[in-house]
């Protein structure tokens, strides 16, 4: 076994990102309906101007702005109504000084208005005369052309992962199809002899699949897809059999559990038995989660993560996640928070600590309490709404202290 | 048309909350691969304790802890070892004072042990005797039976929204498949003489349906399920029809658009034309947004929201999303944050305004820049974060202060 030095996790994460630098990944288009969660594979670029034409945001009286200047309730400004537009059509008429026409909310103002006086501060005297109560200045209740869009803009970069109000976007600029990232394929292997399916017989002594199901689902949560999800002995050449398999048609493969030192031993061999780079992360600096493996199976990247649930998952975030995001080039904002601890808690000096935390709020401030447990408590993380991050020079955290939370 | 007063989004939201209190909703099984999302329709209760058995955290010893007291590197306790414990066997032999038995991490610590000797601080002098260099306290490095989850705990409440946390306590306890409420099934209707489909020729004038996706991409983000989505032209008639239809399968029907004064009474008198208690709330006090009808025709609730997009989502995200959480008995935490305000903003007094902002870093503070736009504007949604209320009696926000921001 070679010997390594456990590294930080931004040394970590930057030989990973390198190493998946040119990793090509095809693109396929998907319907607007569809798309939800996928990842952009080319910035949208608009088409057209949105609005496409100068439109009202109220029921109203297109109008010259000058035309209602001094216009008040007990001094009227008298206008000519030309045209009633109706909603979905474009004015016939264009509007002089001292006309008017109605236009209602979003439709089309005409040629020779610039502002839209509301239909509650205006009167219909009859067919052909409105009296202005009220003056508007230049561009009020209206959204002139291309105010919310440009034509040529980029809407939506490429790597952006796309909500729903990004599908919006999309729909404005008539687009039902995008370009995006074909799911990234994923393998998970789950090592160790006291392993069991949770459909599967259980026996004393045997423990249930756990990260096999938590580390799909995340993947999934992802965007990715999830190629093969397999259980597999302690045993050299199950284990490589296995990786193998996985490799064939996935972009990485998870290998999870193998905590024990035999196991941690045969991840190391298998990887670099693939020929390859081999394992280049031995080891991370963190608490919980130490003993965990990145290597390159010829050009596929494999990670080993340790066996707890809550160190697997945490490692799948800080490792694994950033290797999706870096073939999708992924572009997003973590949502985080600022709070007030209310305890004092310690953590390992020489490591980066990463305390689960539940988040809530009293006296209008968000306050944190850690969720303490044993690295092998599943339940620690589905009672957590996040974590901090404690620093290897710190010594713990104190009472009081404003630190930042980052939710899941 | 009757006369309503635009009610606060509070009284808004106990008002849809009181009617859909008795709604009953089926339950379906699902596998624990396909659960992520979904609702809980009723508690889930353990089975068992988790660990089943006292477990190992470390490869080591198993010991009596008294019998490691005093132990140190130069004057180590010596025990005898009667077992090596395999991975998910069980251990054949108690231990008695004065022995011990190996046991790798996660594996079963025999009777009689109450910690583990870390391998690191023991030595294994030949097949019988293992020399202590450091003693442990009573339970260290041990998880205790039970010690996650408790047998009879409820371990995931009734009303839970599955994360990929949860799935990882479902495994824990052998449950493959959970109950949980079939989705809501919701239809969507844009009105609007000038709203053609994305796919539709375009003409100027024309708007194409933007709530129709976005709305529907919302829905299932919430475990929705769209159940129709169709846009109907400004006419009772037709607007009827498609409530009609809508409301024989659907849970909720959304009539969205229709913002002209026609339209308002269009989606007005169609709701009140199914019979049951018609309209209920007719304007909202909340900026931007007011034009908002609520009805039941007949059991079912239908909710009219306003054209634009972004007053649209708004909306939804406060009512329609309050009647779906009401009907699914939706236990959930909001992410939030405080956040600096990075400028001054006016809001509109005697409503509740609701202001769109962008979330930034700076200097180890999150700080939020209002983004500003008329409520017709799709990129609104999409280059906000969240947004922050500001309450009807305030005049708006000064920059410095610190608000709570919502994460969408």
């Amino acid at each position: 076994m070679d010997f390594f030095k456990a590294v930080s996790v931004e040394d970590g994460q930057s030989a990973i990102a390198s190493r998946l630098k040119g990793y090509a990944l095809e693109s396929e288009e998907v319907g607007i309906s569809e798309c939800r969660g996928r990842i952009l594979s080319e910035d949208v670029v608009s088409r057209e101007n949105i609005p496409g034409f100068n439109r009202s945001t109220v029921d109203g009286y297109a109008v010259d702005s000058r035309d209602s200047h001094g216009a008040s309730s007990t001094i009227p400004s008298m206008l000519m109504l030309v045209e009633e537009v109706e909603m979905g059509s474009a004015p016939s008429k264009a509007i002089s000084r001292g006309q008017t026409s109605y236009v209602p909310t979003g439709g089309m103002i005409p040629e020779g208005a610039d502002s839209v006086v509301m239909i509650e501060n205006a009167e219909k005297l009859d067919e052909e005369n409105i009296m202005v109560y009220k003056a508007v200045s230049k561009g009020q209740n209206v959204i002139l052309k291309g105010d919310d869009i440009r034509e040529g803009e980029v809407v939506l970069p490429k790597g952006k992962r796309l909500t729903s109000h990004d599908i919006g976007v999309l729909a404005t600029q008539g687009i039902s199809k995008v370009k995006v990232h074909r799911k990234l394929r994923i393998s998970i292997i789950s090592t160790g002899d006291e392993i069991v399916d949770i459909d599967e017989p259980f026996e004393t002594g045997k423990i249930r699949d756990i990260n096999g199901y938590v580390l799909a689902s995340r993947v999934e949560e992802l965007g990715g897809e999830v190629e093969r999800k397999v259980i597999v002995k302690d045993e050299f050449e199950l284990l490589k059999r296995e990786v193998a398999e996985s490799l064939a048609n996935s972009d990485i493969a998870i290998i999870s559990g193998g905590s024990s030192v035999g196991a941690k031993d045969y991840t190391h061999d298998v990887i670099n038995s693939f020929g390859g780079e081999g394992v280049f992360i031995h080891g991370v600096a963190v608490k919980p989660g130490k003993p965990t493996i990145v290597g390159m199976a010829g050009d596929k990247m494999v990670f080993g993560l340790p066996g707890h649930p809550s160190s697997s998952i945490l490692l799948f975030n800080i490792f694994v996640k950033e290797a999706m995001n870096q073939i999708n080039g992924t572009i997003e904002k973590e949502k985080s928070a600022y709070c007030v601890m209310d305890s004092n808690f310690p953590s390992s000096s020489g490591k980066r600590t990463y305390q689960m935390v539940s988040v809530y709020e009293e006296n209008g401030e968000l306050r944190a309490a850690p969720v303490f447990g044993k690295s092998g408590m599943i339940t620690l993380l589905s009672k957590s709404d996040g974590y901090i991050e404690i620093e290897p020079h710190e010594e713990g955290v104190y009472s009081g202290d404003r630190r930042k939370v980052k939710y899941f």
